[in-house]
């Protein structure tokens, strides 16, 4: 029997990712960032992917921070926003590390209503945001005008209030665990398509709304209204549910499995378990993309995106077998979607106990990437995700490829700093 | 040229099948039988399948017409309900003849609350009661006691009033061709699994339900408790959908489109659309289920059952490539189900515009059910059917094969009454 100074990779990535396995997301609460984020200050504009210089963020990204300082009043012009985001009075922050992750271009500020997602089985919390909308302009697609401003203060003077208070009916929370597992056997892989979790959602919350209703009929009514007409409602809660997930994964001595994939407008990043705080960075990625009429390619926009939180924990692009219907909405064939997620499996190192595939005779989701094995075998993440156009707006959806350049600078770290962690099996 | 005095087959199905895949039903009310059905009568109790004497219904369906009898105060013990069938002062139907199609034994009495379907693109009416909730013990499944008489009471008293009240709230009443379709995307065959139409069904009456709420909050509560309780509650709005879908297809001349399929506890049988009124039966067909621990295929007793007029218009057994997620509940893999929905092509001429399937990349549904081709073929239709045991309640679900005698039989009968009609292709 051989003794080792360093933890065994292996064992260490078992361990990582039975806390991903195990995990228990509850939406807890709904309330403004500023009361709940750990770090959050009035000044702060969170925004998606690894921190960088302002000077770095450009088109959509760029507009949507600046959008976010308007909103919450911290400059009374773009200008004005741009010279506090120089100087510091207006601080920056990366969404990962204020327990938050970020659609699209994933703007926080003070005042916006977060949901708060705790992780019963591990103990931490995530936040997300609220969808915005099913409008092509929102503040996450780098717009931001009058009308976005209105939904942004609809959600948050109207619609928070109501859910917080229907939330608050329901004694400890709202276990999100069954829905996203039921929604699995419904259409959905929680990242583009969330239509089956909103309706369960919905349902879990009815009781409760109806109990707001006698209080505040007219604020329930608009409420209501604005959850049934958005099929994308839930994917912020399994965003948040994710970030817990993934989360709870982190800083496992020796562990080799990825805890987050992030991109902003610039860069693509991932995080080890066994890595720490450290970014491993790379240029951005190319998407294969279902556009709207009358948009090409080179419309296409990347402005930043951390929905890929889901297929860090194995949803989304590796739960595409269970989510057929996707083909309306980004293109590819059932067939197609079936090997994408078989080869997930090559690249993780275990199927989820209780989210399994209908499709695959119920095989578990493929759970815990691996960096040697995405290394190993060359197949990178697969992630499915919403696309913005150059002009701001959603302009399509379509399937990314992680760039493996990350990987590979990610695996040479790990290497270095485990020198006799074992190889690739 | 030549000139034939019979109509064409083909065009004749095609003019049949064109009816199905027009239907537009829409939920417009949810009212007592006697309101609403036509030729209703206070001592009326309708049953499932092709009408037969008394004498002959037994078991599990005798049982549940008698538990109706009493249940409607039509008698005050089972001797007496027995007594008064026999002499006819208690006035036995069948379902389908009254515009109704019955789950299980089917029973409606006089004042069950019915929703009322209407095909809004040919301008007839169907009719299908409500489901009796999640407990085994059921008056369709055979059995009748204080329990079931509360369940029953319930509806009527408590359920269907909010209901009704919600459904006037929704102008024009509850479009049900876009339930369906989108739940077919979501897992749901609309026969065995309804549990993405119940969600959607539940979301489009959500706004209305929150106004009810404002007037009588507690039996809107206790109804929405009922409701999101039961993932099968869709299936009564689908069958009645059905019904009015498969009856705009009857009595086109010359046409061999199946427009029936429905059984008792003593027969299978079938219509066709160019022989008018006439069942063609046979005896009872061989069941493949999956039973709930504790139970054999000797506990299994067919007391009738005309939720396959969801399979008469392509749903249900016809759709099972939509329903993966069947394999838990009445067995079977999803190879098999792509297979069996493979199969149902061959004995149908048509797939539907708007239903899809989206683990076939979208192909429409099998629809119409040519009789020629099922005797052509030796392929009998699938239907996906719940199982009732030997002492009354739901013991299972499972696969039930149409019994080859009936088609044959309705076969001899179509060519004798049109024998110029085209052979099979």
């Amino acid at each position: 029997m051989s003794v080792t100074t360093v933890p065994d990779r292996e064992r260490a990535n078992q361990q990582a990712t039975d806390r991903m396995l195990e995990a228990d997301p509850v939406l807890v609460d709904l309330r403004p960032a500023i009361d709940v984020v750990p770090g959050m200050t009035r000044e702060t504009v969170l925004t998606s992917g690894a921190p960088m210089p302002w000077e770095h963020y450009t088109g959509g990204q760029r507009n949507a921070v600046i959008g976010g300082a308007l909103f919450e009043g911290l400059a009374a012009d773009p200008e004005e926003a741009d010279a506090k985001l120089r100087d510091g009075s207006i601080r920056l922050g990366a969404c990962h590390d204020f327990g938050c992750v970020g659609s699209l271009a994933g703007i926080y500020t003070a005042s916006m209503p977060v949901f708060v997602v705790e992780n019963r089985a591990h103990g931490n919390v995530a936040f997300c945001n609220s969808f915005e909308g099913s409008s092509p302009k929102r503040l996450n697609y780098g717009v931001y005008d009058e009308d976005v401003r209105e939904s942004l203060l609809f959600l948050q003077d109207v619609a928070a209030p109501v859910l917080a208070e229907a939330l608050r009916g329901a004694e400890g929370g709202i276990p999100l665990k069954p829905i996203i597992r039921r929604a699995l056997n419904m259409g959905d892989e929680l990242h583009s398509r969330n239509a089956a979790a909103t309706l369960l959602f919905t349902r879990e919350l009815l009781p409760h709304l109806l109990e707001v209703s006698g209080r505040r009929p007219d604020e329930t009514r608009r409420t209501v209204a604005f959850m049934v007409d958005n099929d994308y409602f839930f994917l912020r809660l399994s965003m948040a549910a994710s970030k817990s997930v993934a989360d709870a994964a982190r800083d496992v001595e020796g562990s080799s499995i990825v805890t987050a994939m992030t991109f902003s407008c610039r860069e693509f990043a991932i995080r080890l378990s066994g890595m720490g705080d450290e970014w491993f960075r790379s240029g951005l990625p190319e998407v294969e993309a279902k556009l709207a009429e009358g948009f090409t390619t080179e419309d296409i926009e990347l402005m930043g995106g951390e929905s890929i939180i889901n297929e860090t924990v194995g949803l989304g692009g590796f739960a595409q077998a269970a989510a057929f219907p996707l083909q309306d909405y980004q293109g590819g064939s059932p067939e197609q979607m079936v090997a994408n997620t078989l080869r997930m499996y090559e690249i993780t190192v275990a199927e989820h106990p209780t989210y399994r595939i209908p499709a695959l005779s119920f095989r578990g989701t493929p759970v815990g990437i691996d960096v040697e094995r995405v290394v190993g075998t060359g197949i990178a993440p697969l992630m499915d995700v919403g696309i913005a156009g150059r002009n701001g707006g959603q302009i399509g959806a379509g399937l990314m490829t992680a760039p493996m350049a990350c990987f590979e600078t990610a695996a040479a770290a790990f290497r270095e700093r485990y020198p006799s962690a074992s190889a690739t099996p």
